[in-house]
């Protein structure tokens, strides 16, 4: 009698894949376990960055791709997108019959995954539950967590919130963020070992990184996303003006992301931006090496509080996007305004310093999930604790 | 300026269209309120009933009507159909534009007008969260209830638990349970005013009902569902030998209905069941009236535990579909066992009295539930409360 | 390297499961060819026989199964059951990577097979094009003649009108009609070789067929479809008064299914039906050797022209739904009236004679396409003769 | 009683709306037709040019919007949007309940349209069939003529195949092509009338325009999609070569088109191209003004074989994609390579002289089809001539 069990991990974008890479790894390396590897949404699509491409590249066997992104600027069609994504998803794990099918954080779409295991009564993990941020992606986590039969949370605070959510106790794990194993092993590296424009190519000037430079990483947020071309354009004059060599990645997919991406390229179309380079893409080992090599990053990017935390990166985290996580000293909070984007950029030039966290683990989350999701128990049946 | 809100309320299915039909009237009457009522999955279906025929019987104008049932005996379906509605929920709300959407209770499919109405921005009000029952139903009332914006909850309990789950307490009020509403019309009644025979036809003998009755309503329970046929076969077996004069109702659509209906009616090919007459659906009203005449009902609808207690008619409340669920003392609890069951039924019998409460409200669920819909401020952003 | 090429074959319902196992055990036996079978729509669904299980039992290997059909008693739950089939039947495509993808007939949601092959750039073989009967079938067959790169037509005047549709003479071909490979087989046999009563269960009465029984399958008419009701109780009628042993067989989904469902169930409620026993589905086999054993065919199924042409076995052919295919001298054309149908019935019981045809062909259809799946050329790139 | 009818025309795209303009407005102002205006696919997205603000703009108002347009470099997506847009044309139809259904050429997602009317009993009308090309898109050409039921077709040829295809004479008209009912007007005015830099934006230099300039409109072919970016490189080569002013215009969506998108984008960052101004789209008229006084109009659009033969606008046609349509003698046939494009521009410049033809029609297309419209029997049932 087999003993393997099949863990289907759902993909749906470029920050996901980077997040879990780790367990992805651990899984595939487990002898009892089965990765079956479905990669879904804008992580299949070139104006996004073309996660697959990275996942194909580190050697993963893909099972199963799922196109669901139905293209439009506007919030019906993320709802719609979700619904496509669960006929799909449900279509693929009739076919794969997964023992677990592992989702991931809270992008509207992987509210598809959950739907879909739930509803079929496979058991569902969480990874990345219990955070708090206040915007849509609020409403999809806690949704998600209360679908969920086992959660992978990264701090002790997500842990307590799971559980007064009232998940039973012994299902809850802190495990750590599984994107912290990835800093761990760029953290004891000292300088850049690529050429990012040699290797990543990517578009605009190509500023000299020797004396140090800046990395932005700018989102659209789902619930101010008529906003999102004013909200992109404050950074842009800063970084404008700041006239730092600085090196830019292209926001992911959300409504409001056209917004956010046509507001670049109509700035690019006016100014020049001589000290910028901008990136579709970028491998999240070699992404890690140029923040923990970087000043400073900008944006409003959770890696910025996250793994940047554990390198001591110091981070301008703008806007509304990363309320209320769990943070280190790393991070500035500032308001969508250029002249406090750019002050913030000034305080932390100046200061020069680095501070270490690990209020999201150790760096062994990949391990440890892979090795609950052989032991747990096999279940979907479910009541609240109170 | 008009100050007229625009209130969109889906119904998926009979007994919802049941419990909420005087919220649907309230808003219809309040001359600041305008109702958007949209019939969708199987409350469209001969097969379940058609409660759309009796919605317009009522009187009611239907805004849409969404057809998302996708058939199969198996759960896939259920989350297909559950994708379904959200691509065609999202068309409706984008056309008709609402003010506040509103869900009724945990049927799987009513997942789909939480995300449709979350993911676009639209204020949702969830009827009946925050109550237990150990199902996937309770994975999904509660992930609703992380969706949605306002809590019209049934009972104390429910609204102790919704705030437990992080709720802001100022958006969840007890306004007690609409089914109770029109139970209250019922209780000063004294005998059925109609033939039910004459009135909704069905199959089967025509029992004389002038020295008491019983009724049954047995609907599959979605996590058990490879055991409907087992679980149905035992109530049949009980209420045959029970000899006494049976109106027994139709399940509704669920995954596993087809093992409910195909051993209802095999039995019926088997055995003559001289005893029972088979109804598919009724007017709310006169199912009330029914019940409220009958000695007792048998099987595992929530109206046993929430209409029945109000009114004190018998319940014996077969399996695990209400586990957890606030009751009053009218409930007899057993197992899917022939001899249980029959035990049960007896000992209602032999005792003859009624015990009413008043757990789920007082019968004014509806206009407060319409005095809020118009009061409560729009807001589609929340943040967990811990 | 490999020379075989994928051959998917997309079976929709029974009757079209019926007609093909021929084309699907000669690809199954090629050397050179992998059968890729998908069973999808109510080929699924036990209340319309379960074809799959027939499929499984014939010892063919399923790689994928669709659910895909929309519940609901309208043309609309019809059109979005073809948009959902496309929408899964790609995927399905984009996972196998089929060499060419094989549909069949003419039934509403094979139009689904057509679109996803074609616009997938998968050469595409259409079984049985070419034949005319004046209802949306009709409509349906000719567009998919247009999107199909192969056809293998059943009939010399077929191949005549598909080469007049415009296509390249060379791609079309008259191997007869797999249909009639299996009516072959059962010619030259003497009796039945089993109790359908024991193999095959069903509802009813179960008259002596000793001296002779009656068949019955009539379907309901997509552009008739509200009628349908009253259609099939004129062929009630006529049944219950020839007072003549009968099998009757249930119709398989459409829209209007369920008219024509529930006028047989509700027919059957009122009156007793002691001559005729009720059959959900039948092994292809088996149903064949009961129509050559019977007295004659009632209803307006296909098989009443095709395999009983071949076969000889007299036909009552009621209503529009064959009208102008070819058919032998064994067919007698009448209409929805009770009285014509009785009289038809009549005169073929005092006749007592039968008369074979080879208009759709001599029983080696599916050994002929199979060779002409492996041996034409690739392609997926046409354009009209003229 | 009324007798006006209600006519749905469903807009998928940019160059649809230009071509059917006059049809829209004749309907409009028809005073026993109501216009069911619904807006589809590309014809709603930025990226392709929004045609729906044109729309709007002109006065036309929009009953329904249809985001259908699921995102993806590949034919797979192709497929699911035509199905993705079945589900919600069906809805839209149940909603608006037209009498006649009015669908534009032959875009892979236009099939959408025929099927949900066709599948639901409404009369289907097709504008522009009977034409060949000898892609993809010939083949839903002729499929939609198979379940269309009205023919409004653009020239003698086009109504010969049309009848060919089996299609009743009787319901076949050959009303010339809305297009050029615009194109006449433009006919007699002498000058631009706008400055496009002004009244369009675009992006890239602003070329003097004054003694003369190209226009370029190249879209990616479905079947060829795999080399769309070699094939608009040696157009943007010969372009920049010629070093002329041009106006570029943008291509509309396809599989493929982000191959001609990322070709294009990605030529701007390594060339300057001097000479040339993209623009994204362009009102009708305004478009057609500046054909008419451009030196010659390069790609592969419709365009150029269509309005511009009425205008005598000069047009170097490259590749495939206009293959076997009819043609006026302003055409000048090419292969994808530069050498020929730039041998075909110089010869028309050098030529300097103009030629017209009326091959599709004589300007009163729109008046003529809603008259028919008007007066055509409702009728959705048919066969073939044969």
């Amino acid at each position: 009698m087999s003993t393997t069990r099949k863990i289907a991990v759902v993909i749906t974008a470029r920050p996901s894949y980077s997040r879990v890479k780790t367990v992805l790894t651990a899984i595939k390396k487990h002898p009892e376990l089965e990765l079956q590897l479905i990669v879904a949404a804008s992580a299949l699509l070139d104006r996004y960055g073309s996660a697959v491409n990275y996942i194909e590249k580190d050697g993963f066997e893909i099972a199963a791709k799922v196109f669901n992104v139905l293209e439009g600027e506007n919030l019906t069609a993320a709802a719609k997108t979700t619904g496509i994504g669960i006929l799909e998803l449900s279509t693929v794990f009739d076919n794969l019959r997964p023992d677990i099918v592992v989702t991931v954080a809270d992008r509207f779409e992987t509210m598809a995954t959950a739907i879909s295991a739930s509803y079929m009564n496979i058991p569902l993990a969480h990874i990345q539950g219990g955070e708090v941020t206040g915007n849509i992606d609020e409403k999809v986590r806690h949704a998600i967590t209360k679908l969920a039969d086992y959660h992978f949370v990264a701090s002790e605070n997500a842990r307590d919130r799971v559980i007064q959510l009232g998940e039973n106790p012994a299902m809850v794990f802190n495990t750590g963020c599984p994107s912290i194993d990835i800093a761990k092993e760029i953290l004891n590296t000292t300088s850049l070992t690529f050429n990012p424009y040699e290797k990543y190519g990517g578009v605009g000037s190509q500023p000299n990184l020797d004396n140090g430079y800046l990395v932005v990483m700018q989102h659209p947020v789902t619930n101010e996303y008529q906003d999102s071309r004013k909200h992109i354009e404050a950074t842009l004059r800063a970084i404008q003006n700041s006239n730092k060599p600085t090196l830019w990645f292209w926001p992911n997919v959300d409504a409001g992301a056209d917004g956010t991406s046509s507001g670049i390229r109509s700035f690019r179309e006016q100014y020049k931006m001589e000290n910028v380079h901008f990136f579709k893409n970028m491998d999240g080992n070699d992404f890690l090496s140029l923040l923990h090599n970087s000043l400073c990053l900008v944006g409003n990017s959770s890696v910025g509080i996250r793994e940047c935390s554990y390198l001591g990166v110091p981070t301008v985290n703008i806007g509304s996007r990363q309320n209320r996580r769990d943070r280190g000293k790393n991070v500035l909070d500032v308001s969508y305004d250029e002249n406090d984007i750019a002050a913030a950029i000034n305080t932390i030039l100046e200061k020069n310093s680095r501070e270490t966290s690990q209020v999201y683990g150790g760096g062994d989350a990949g391990e440890r999930i892979a090795k609950l999701l052989k032991e747990l128990p096999l279940q979907f049946h479910k009541t609240i604790t109170y």
